[in-house]
């Protein structure tokens, strides 16, 4: 264990992970040749350990983000890549980060229509054959990792490409979300559920807050206290900024619920270790009236400004997952990443909400001038029809609200799964640490098995030809 | 084999086939969203054999030209349907037949580029969507069959949508045939071959006939000679005229090879049983001068004239495959579909003839303003590297030149292969007739024990779930 001791990084404490960072030239359309523009996507490479007569390349299929933050929170690619004297690659998803088509113009609507899941696969598919000197009979065997949506491109990308990569480690990945595959209530009775698990007061402190915050956001004086005592940036002054603040708050339980980490971690917002149970000790006995509110404002305040450098909370600022970059994942789930999501008010503690699918393709229409393909994902993945495949592993923890679109159950011999019972969001992928449970130290046991056993099959099936 | 009786149509005998032609609409772009048109693609039905509870659907992937071509020749489906209470469906690849996107301007430059193999599967993987009534679960098994490109894409349409059909029957699809894959000239090295096995002095004339027609055609009372005594429609008037008219006698030679069906068709030309056999005749002795020349001349008017039609050889039409319309293929060769071709006069009979990317590459911007993506290919769909695709069967026709690039050896217990020694570019999905050899016949029970495999696979798994 001694040799993954040296690549200890615990939560927000920054991880010394080096990399060259490079730029690799894709064209912006894969699937056609009306446009022949071409752009640059970025990728990190570390090959210090690499063997590079045969050594095998990880390779992180980027999700929606900077690549350098999931580089940096993928402390399982850089721990174990010693053993097997891996190259370590992070390519950056087209249209985030720095890996724009258009340069800053790139989110605009004349520009954005080449941001999807295919294409990505082929910008990375792209990438993996120079990487393997374009050659006939790649020499180096290729594993793919990827959390959330970059643990969905991980698995599609050996679906789709299984010649390019040997096996995937696609953690926490919702491939089973879309349309009429879950109940679209799922999400949030786990993110319920996750909050039980801490306090079962909790939970119901927080379903009964949500009329009283609507009560004291109406009346004037009210409103103004808990502008005040929730340190509000902006004042509540109309039905809209209530709902936005009702939704602001849902999206922080959310949130909890998915990086309900062991240890303290800045990978979606800087937060404490096991931020659920922090936050519910503020709500752990019956509460009402402005003390069940004070309440609350103490879990917006951990929330909001567990690091100290928040002045005031910026309920406004929309749904944007702090580090992530929002804005081009609106558009992806606006197009083909549709995953219906609703609350029942009953199985959940939240405000009842339906999923209103008109409502929302005109919101998207409205925003972008396209209509979602709400088909498109299933047609192009299969959701969880996955007989054909091989070689991938899907990961869950039960605490990730993003378990009820998981794959749980093992499809066949080499399609299989793990189970995390004391799991948040791809911990799995993230560094290890004194404080992980025994769940997730077998989970990357369980990965490293089933490397292995890629490596081999890749090595024998080059020896034979 | 009596029920196979009913469907019998020999050769360019119209065979009766019945169906139903209907339209489906598909997006411009599966790919990406800056482009929101759709249009309609054309497909066949019949389903007089139909179990509608859970009969399986027989999808002929269509490539380039009219789908009603290859649903007039492709008997092996109709015959087996009964058996099988298959629903039939041929689907139009688009940009070929009336399946346009921009009506009569598709094939213009500012149009053509969505016109890929990958847009025409995703079109077919919606289209089998819409057949199974946009289920979770599908019902109805599917098995793909096509030849030729069309057999490529049967096997694409595996390897990229396993959730969607169980397996696929590719006929003569040269899947390994692009750029560093096999050398240049394999293609007019079994043409040769193929002529060798009619009459090794067939072979030896064609080879000295190409100084020869050079000779008369540039002396103005040799070149009007062969004018009148070929029929030509045109004079040879200068030295491009020659090429052209060297290259329609290469491709005349080329197309007899791929053709060669022990009865007569009219698949691509109309021509008579064993036309190269037919052809040879008048090349079977050693010829030179004015009877080598003749001969020459007979041979063109089997190939141009066998249903006494054409008053004159047209050499100056181009590459057209008769009953192929050719025109959107070269737009394909142009992009990805990129599979070099080469003669050194000395392994076949043909003038030496170099493969010049640049010049190739060159010539494709010149026509369609874009340049090839010669890798394009090897990085969407691998090649010869199937080990993690099933339920594929490589045919292929050993007097067919395109089985150069075929799939010969079985990769494994379920990608697999049948050769059929005497056979043409698929044979095997021809409608049978009383000159088949046995090797076809074998090949046919193999699909037929292939399907039912794959059906009982799909069958059980269904059961499972």
């Amino acid at each position: 264990m001694w040799k993954y001791f040296l690549f200890l990084c615990i939560g927000s404490v920054y991880c010394e992970y080096k990399y060259e960072t490079k730029l690799f030239k894709v064209p912006l359309d894969h699937f056609g040749y009306q446009r022949n523009e071409t752009f640059n996507i970025k990728y990190l490479v570390n090959d210090e350990h690499w063997d590079s007569s045969s050594g095998p390349i990880f390779f992180y299929t980027g999700n929606e983000g900077q690549i350098e933050l999931f580089a940096k929170h993928t402390g399982f690619m850089w721990e174990i890549a010693a053993h097997y004297r891996a190259k370590l690659v992070f390519a950056e998803h087209r249209y985030y980060g720095t890996s724009m088509p258009f340069g800053n113009k790139s989110l605009d609507n004349e520009h954005i229509g080449y941001l999807t899941a295919a294409q990505a696969l082929a910008d990375y598919a792209d990438l993996i054959d120079f990487l393997q000197g374009e050659s006939m009979h790649p020499r180096y065997p290729v594993v793919a990792f990827g959390g959330s949506y970059g643990g969905m491109l991980a698995a599609y990308f050996r679906i789709k490409y299984p010649h390019i990569i040997t096996g995937a480690i696609a953690a926490s990945a919702p491939v089973h979300m879309y349309p009429g595959m879950v109940p679209c209530d799922v999400f949030d009775r786990i993110v319920t559920s996750s909050f039980k698990v801490a306090n079962a007061k909790c939970v119901e402190n927080i379903r009964q807050s949500w009329s009283l915050i609507r009560k004291y956001a109406t009346n004037t004086t009210t409103s103004e206290w808990l502008h005040k005592n929730w340190k509000l940036c902006d004042p509540i002054k109309d039905g809209k900024d209530i709902d936005v603040l009702v939704e602001f708050l849902q999206s922080m339980y959310e949130t909890l619920a998915m990086v309900n980490y062991p240890f303290p971690s800045d990978f979606l917002v800087s937060l404490p270790a096991r931020p659920v149970r922090v936050v519910c000790q503020y709500l752990n006995e019956t509460l009402d009236g402005d003390k069940l509110l004070e309440g609350i404002g103490k879990v917006l305040q951990v929330f909001t400004n567990y690091d100290g450098k928040s002045s005031c909370v910026d309920y406004k600022k929309g749904n944007d997952y702090g580090n992530l970059d929002a804005s081009g994942w609106d558009y992806q789930a606006c197009t083909e990443m549709i995953m219906p999501m609703c609350t029942t008010g009953r199985d959940d503690m939240f405000e009842a909400s339906s999923w209103n699918y008109t409502k929302y393709a005109e919101d998207c229409h409205r925003k972008y001038n396209v209509y979602p393909r709400p088909e498109a994902a299933r047609i192009q993945y299969g959701g969880d029809r996955l007989h054909a495949a091989s070689n991938i592993v899907f990961s869950n923890g039960l605490l990730d609200p993003w378990v009820g679109g998981g794959i749980l159950n093992s499809i066949s011999k080499t399609v299989t799964t793990v189970v995390i019972i004391d799991g948040a969001h791809h911990l799995d992928l993230m560094p290890s640490t004194p404080y992980d449970p025994a769940t997730v130290q077998m989970a990357r046991t369980i990965h490293r098995q089933n490397i292995d056993k890629w490596l081999k099959e890749f090595r024998e099936q080059r020896r034979r030809h």
